[in-house]
C-alpha cells in the first residue's frame, strides 16, 4: 500500500492535513490561533477560515448566508474538500466564484514529514483514512466522525464509521488467510473463498458503540483513563457474512449443548509479545443471539474496510464494540473468559468511589450488552443558533444494547425542566430484536428571551430502562458507560431590531 | 367462605384489626393519636404500644432491650400476634412474663361491623388475609407486606406476597373450572385435573412487581393517580404449573410460526359490565421466553392462593405484574393488543411534561419488561439507629426485568457522596435468565458525628443498565416505573457519655 501522505490532497489523512496546516500557515500573514482554528464556535468574534486547493479563505462573513447553515463550521480550520466529497452539490463554478472573494492567502506544498517514516514502525501500513475523521489517538488509530454528520444517515458511510483500534492494523494477504476454528469435532481452517462461497450470506444491521463513547463528559467530573471520545464513538451499518450458528452446525457443533461457558474470539492484531487481541462473550448470550451473530465480510455492501477488520469481523449485535473482534482469526469455546487484557483488565464497570488504589478488576463483570443511550448530534455544544431564534431543530441518535428497541426520546430546550417527545425514525426492526440505532428529530420552542440555554436528550428502551440524570452518578475510573442525559449548551443572539 | 371478621383474633384481617383498635381503644384511658399509632418512628418521645390477646402493652421502654432490635416497631399500634406467627420464637412463658410488666389496659371484643355486610357487595367473598399486610386499598384489595420482612426470605411466604387486585376476587368452584384456549387448531377447554395431570410440572422462580412499586416517592414530587405503594409492591416466589409452550405444542400450535402479533390472557375477575380483566404481551416476547412462561397452579409448593389467582395464573417472568393475569380463564392469539382498559389506558410510561390535559395513551408503548430497580428494606425511612452507631447494616432487594441479572449493588451512607458495594446473595439463576430477585446486605460506616443521614441504594443489571438518580426526572402522571435511587433517611442519636 502506498504511503497515505503521498496521496492526492483530497485523500490526505487528517494527520497530514493538520501537519500541513501547522507548517504552512505559520508562513502566512494570517495566523489563526489554536483556539480560532479548532474551536469554531465563536465564529463572529474570531474569524473562520477554511482551505481549498492551495487557497486559504476567511468565510466569517459568509457563514450567515450559507444555505446549509452552520454545518459549514465543521470545516473551520481545515480543508473543505473532504466535506465537498460528501456534500458534492458544492462543486460548481458559482460557488468557486463566491469562494474567491474570501481568499486571504495561499499555502504551498512541502514534502510530507511522514515520507521519512521508519521501516520498523509497526504503524507503517495503516490504511488511508477519511480526513473527516477526528482522531482521539494516532497510534493506535482511533477516531470519530464529526458528530453533526452522524445523524444524517441511518447507515453510517464506511469511511465515516468511528474507528477503535487497539493495535496496528494487520496487513492481510487474502489468498493466505484462514479462519481457524477449534471445536470438539475438529479444527477446521477455512479460506476466505470457502467462507464466502460455501455458506449463505446473512445480514444484520447493527449499531456498534465503543464502551467509552461520550467519555469526554465524564472527564469533566474527574479525570479518567481512556481516549477522550465525544458523542460519535458509535456508528450503524449493515453487516453481511456467514452465520456463526450455521457455520458451527456445519461442523456438527450445537451451540445449545456444547459444553463450555464462553465463546472466545481472537484477532490478527498482535501486541509486541505476539499475543493477539482477544475477547469473549458468555455462551448463554451467544445462545440467545444464535443466528444473529455473524462473521462479517461485508459492511454496507462493500468488503469490510481494513480499519473495520478486513477480511472478517465477528458481529455480535447489541454488545459493546470491544467484543466484536476485528481481523478475526480464531474462534473457540472455553470454560473461562478470554484471558486478554481487554477482557480481564479493561471494559468493566465500577462505582464512582472505586479508583486505581482500590480497584479489583476480578470482582467486576465484563461489559457485554450495553445500556440505553442517546445524544444530540445537531446542534453541537457551544453552537450559536440563529439570531432571535424562537425554536430549535434537534437531531440525534438513540440506542440500547441487548436488542432493546427505543420507544421514546424526550428532548428539552430548558435544561430538563420541560420535555417534548422527539419524532423517531423507525429502524425497521422489531422491538426486542432492535440492533440498529434509532435516529430522531424534534422541533421545539426555545425559552422565551433566553440568550443561552441547555438542550437535553434522554431515551427510553422497550424494557423502560432510562438514562441516568447525571454523569457524576455513573463516573468510573475507566470512563466507560457514559450514558447520562446528554446536554448541549447553545447561545441565542437577540434578534436585531 | 366464612366472614373473615368472625374468625379468631390471630387471623383477623388488617381492616378488622384497625376497626377494633379505633372502636375499642377509644374507651380506654390510654388514647394514642393517629400519628403515635401508625408512625412509630419517634418511639421514645410518644410511646409505643402493641396488643396481645385482649391486653394493650406500652413497650416504649422495652424497645431498646429487644433482641431483634427495632423490628419490634413493625407491630407498633397493632396486634403483635401475627408477627409472632412468623417469628414464633416469641411464644414462651419468659416473654409472656416480660410482656405483663408493660400492660397498660385491655380491649374487649365487639361484634365486627362487617358482620352486617350486604349480600350484594361484590367484595363479600374476599379471602382471609394476613393482618401483616398493609393495605393501600380495601376494595379492590391491594396490600404490601412490611418492607422490613421483605428482604428476610428469598422466597416471599405466600401470605406476605404483595396483593394487587383490580376487581373482586372470583370464587372458583374447581370442579366446574376450565381453561379455554382459542387456537387456530381448535378451541380446547381443559379442566384443572387435565392440566395438572396430563402435562409435566414446570417451575420458575420469579419476582413479580407492580408497575406502581415505590409510587409513594413519586407523589412527593407532584401528585399522581394510583395506589400509594411503598417499596414492597414486589415479591418473589417459585411458581409451578404447565409450560404454555408445551400446552400449545400439544394442540399443534407452534409459537414460532403462529400468525399473530400478540398473545392475550383473560381472567375470571370481571367489571360491573361483565367484561374480564385482560392483558397481552407481544408474541415476539413470548417467543423469546418460550418455555419460561408458565400457567401456574402452585406458588411456593402450595396451591395458588385465592389472592394470587387460584386456580391459575399466567407467569411471564421478567414482565410487569399487570400482564401476569390471575384467575386465568382464556388464552388466545390476536393481531392486536388486549383491548382491556389496563392494556390500553393504563400501565404505560410518559415523560414528566405529560399530564392529564395532554396525554395520549395510544402513543405510548404498554409496559411489559420492567427496568432495573432496588430498595433498602432495612432500616426503614425515619428510623432511629442505635445511639452512637458508627456503622449501619443495610438489607434490601434488587431486580431487573427481561431476565437481566443483577451484577452490582452500590450503597451509600452519606446521601450518595461515597459508595460501597453490597454483598449479593446469588439467586441461583444465570445472568441472562435471572427472573428471581437478588437480595443483598452491606455493613457500611456512618458519616462521623452525623446525627442524621441519608442511606441510598442503586443497582446495575447485566446489561449495565443503571437506575436514574432522581424521581423528578422520571415522574409520570400514573406514577409507574418509580426506579430512581432509593433513599432512606435515618437518625443517629449521639452516644450517651
Amino acid at each position: 500500500m502506498s504511503d497515505p501522505c503521498m496521496a492526492s490532497v483530497s485523500h490526505l489523512s487528517a494527520k497530514c492535513l493538520r501537519h500541513k496546516l501547522c507548517q504552512e500557515l505559520s508562513k502566512m500573514d494570517y495566523r489563526p490561533t489554536q483556539q480560532q482554528t479548532w474551536r469554531p464556535t465563536t465564529a463572529k468574534d474570531k474569524g473562520i477560515w477554511v482551505i481549498y486547493g492551495n487557497g486559504v479563505y476567511d468565510i466569517t462573513e459568509y457563514v450567515a448566508q450559507h444555505p446549509g447553515g452552520t454545518k459549514i463550521l465543521m470545516a473551520a480550520g481545515k480543508s473543505i474538500e473532504p466535506f465537498w466529497e460528501v456534500y458534492s452539490v458544492h462543486k460548481n463554478d458559482e460557488i468557486f466564484e463566491i469562494m474567491e472573494s474570501y481568499r486571504i492567502g495561499n499555502i504551498k506544498e512541502v514534502p510530507a514529514k511522514s515520507a521519512t517514516k521508519s521501516a520498523n514502525d509497526p504503524y507503517k501500513d495503516e490504511p488511508i483514512r477519511s480526513p473527516l475523521l477526528i482522531p482521539s489517538s494516532e497510534k493506535p488509530f482511533n477516531a470519530e466522525p464529526p458528530v453533526q454528520m452522524l445523524a444524517e444517515k441511518f447507515l453510517t458511510p464506511n469511511d465515516l464509521f468511528y474507528v477503535r483500534n487497539h493495535l496496528p492494523v494487520p496487513c492481510v494477504c487474502i489468498e493466505d488467510f484462514t479462519l481457524d476454528l477449534a471445536l470438539s469435532t475438529g479444527k477446521p481452517s477455512l479460506t476466505f473463498k470457502e467462507l464466502t462461497q460455501k455458506f449463505p450470506k446473512r445480514s444484520v444491521t447493527a449499531a456498534i458503540q465503543c464502551a467509552g463513547n461520550r467519555r469526554s463528559e465524564m472527564v469533566k467530573v474527574k479525570p479518567v483513563k481512556g481516549l477522550n471520545w465525544g458523542s460519535a464513538a458509535i456508528s450503524n451499518a449493515k453487516f453481511s457474512g456467514v452465520s456463526l450458528n450455521e457455520l458451527l452446525k456445519h461442523y456438527n457443533v450445537d451451540i445449545d449443548t456444547v459444553r463450555a461457558k464462553y465463546i472466545v474470539f481472537e484477532g490478527l492484531d498482535t501486541q509486541p509479545d505476539g499475543s493477539p487481541y482477544g475477547a469473549s462473550i458468555p455462551l448463554e448470550l451467544a445462545r440467545m443471539l444464535k443466528d444473529e451473530i455473524i462473521i462479517a465480510y461485508e459492511m454496507n455492501g462493500e468488503p469490510l474496510p481494513r480499519d473495520h477488520g478486513y477480511p472478517l469481523r465477528i458481529i455480535i449485535p447489541g454488545v459493546v464494540g470491544a467484543r466484536q473482534v476485528k481481523w478475526l482469526k480464531k474462534i473457540y469455546f472455553s470454560p473461562e473468559e478470554s484471558t486478554s487484557h481487554w477482557q480481564r483488565r479493561d471494559y468493566k464497570g465500577f462505582n464512582s468511589s472505586t479508583d486505581w488504589h482500590n480497584v479489583d478488576f476480578d470482582k467486576s463483570v465484563s461489559i457485554s450488552q450495553l445500556p440505553v443511550i442517546s445524544a444530540i448530534c445537531d446542534p453541537v455544544d457551544g453552537q450559536e443558533l440563529e439570531e432571535g431564534a424562537e425554536e430549535v431543530t434537534l437531531k440525534g441518535y438513540a440506542w440500547s444494547g441487548g436488542g432493546r428497541g427505543i420507544i421514546r426520546v424526550d428532548v428539552s430546550a430548558d435544561g430538563g425542566e420541560t420535555w417534548h417527545e422527539a419524532t423517531l425514525k423507525p429502524n425497521g426492526q422489531t422491538p426486542y430484536h432492535s440492533y440498529a440505532w434509532t435516529l430522531w428529530e424534534a422541533d421545539i420552542p426555545l425559552p422565551e428571551g433566553a440568550t443561552q440555554t441547555q438542550l437535553v436528550v434522554k431515551a427510553v428502551d422497550v424494557s423502560y430502562n432510562v438514562q441516568p440524570d447525571s454523569v457524576a452518578g455513573i463516573w468510573n475510573l475507566r470512563g466507560c458507560l457514559s450514558n447520562a442525559w446528554h446536554r448541549v449548551n447553545v447561545t441565542v443572539p437577540p434578534a436585531r431590531v
